[in-house]
């Protein structure tokens, strides 16, 4: 069981926002098991690169494993996170800007929904898009 | 309470698909009503054309209210709706196509995550991404 004082929305919020802000410092140092040890075996995914959702922690596994060791930032920044909870589901939102090494600002549109099992939480979905965009 | 029989999976898959096809409906008919009524006050919002997440029910609903009568499609396409339930939250993933009056196709990314109070059901936060995409 979860402590009550692990259950209120504040200490959900801040460890929610711990968890993301952990594996983005690691997807910016190319490597993307940050995230993929925080995702279930259900995971869904969208990007602007893909032509349709993937899904389970698999299939995005074979996507990341390309890119690994070729995405670096300098830092990013997490605009406004909101964390919504509903019981053992927690749906954070923010918009993302990262830098990279001569200060280019790449703005994103973020959603995760986090689900806990016991005391950990996993992510169930990600959405990326580009702030601002047109069909390619 | 909700009765038991109304609390299954199947029985939330199919609801959550029926109340988001419902709202899409009257989208394509010009009206953003469908989708304000079964939003929640504390709705967040991201689509392509934003510099930053819409909070709430009254900013959406004035974000909406210009393209009143404005946005019409002769048919869409819910492609592999999936729905993740986890008590009171449901996360509603797919790919989506709008059919225009000449059969141009406009390809979308979409998230939706209800929220369930009683047995009525809303929508806490929405993502739509278009698919491929680049920054504007």
């Amino acid at each position: 069981m979860v402590p009550p004082e692990n259950s209120s929305d504040e200490y959900v919020t801040a460890k929610i926002i711990e968890l993301e802000s952990a594996a983005l410092d690691r997807w910016g140092k190319g490597d993307p098991s940050g995230f993929l040890e925080i995702c279930a075996p259900d995971i869904v995914y969208f990007d602007p690169s893909l032509e349709r959702r993937i899904d389970g922690h698999d299939a995005l596994a074979r996507y990341y494993e390309p890119i690994r060791g070729k995405i670096f930032f300098e830092r990013f920044e997490l605009l406004n996170p909101k964390v919504q909870v509903i019981g053992n589901a927690a749906v954070l939102t923010f918009n993302y800007i990262s830098y990279g090494a001569n200060g280019e600002k790449s703005p994103w549109n973020c959603t995760e929904v986090y689900r806990r099992t016991d005391s950990n939480w996993l992510i169930i979905q990600t959405h990326w898009s580009y702030t601002k965009s047109v069909r390619a």
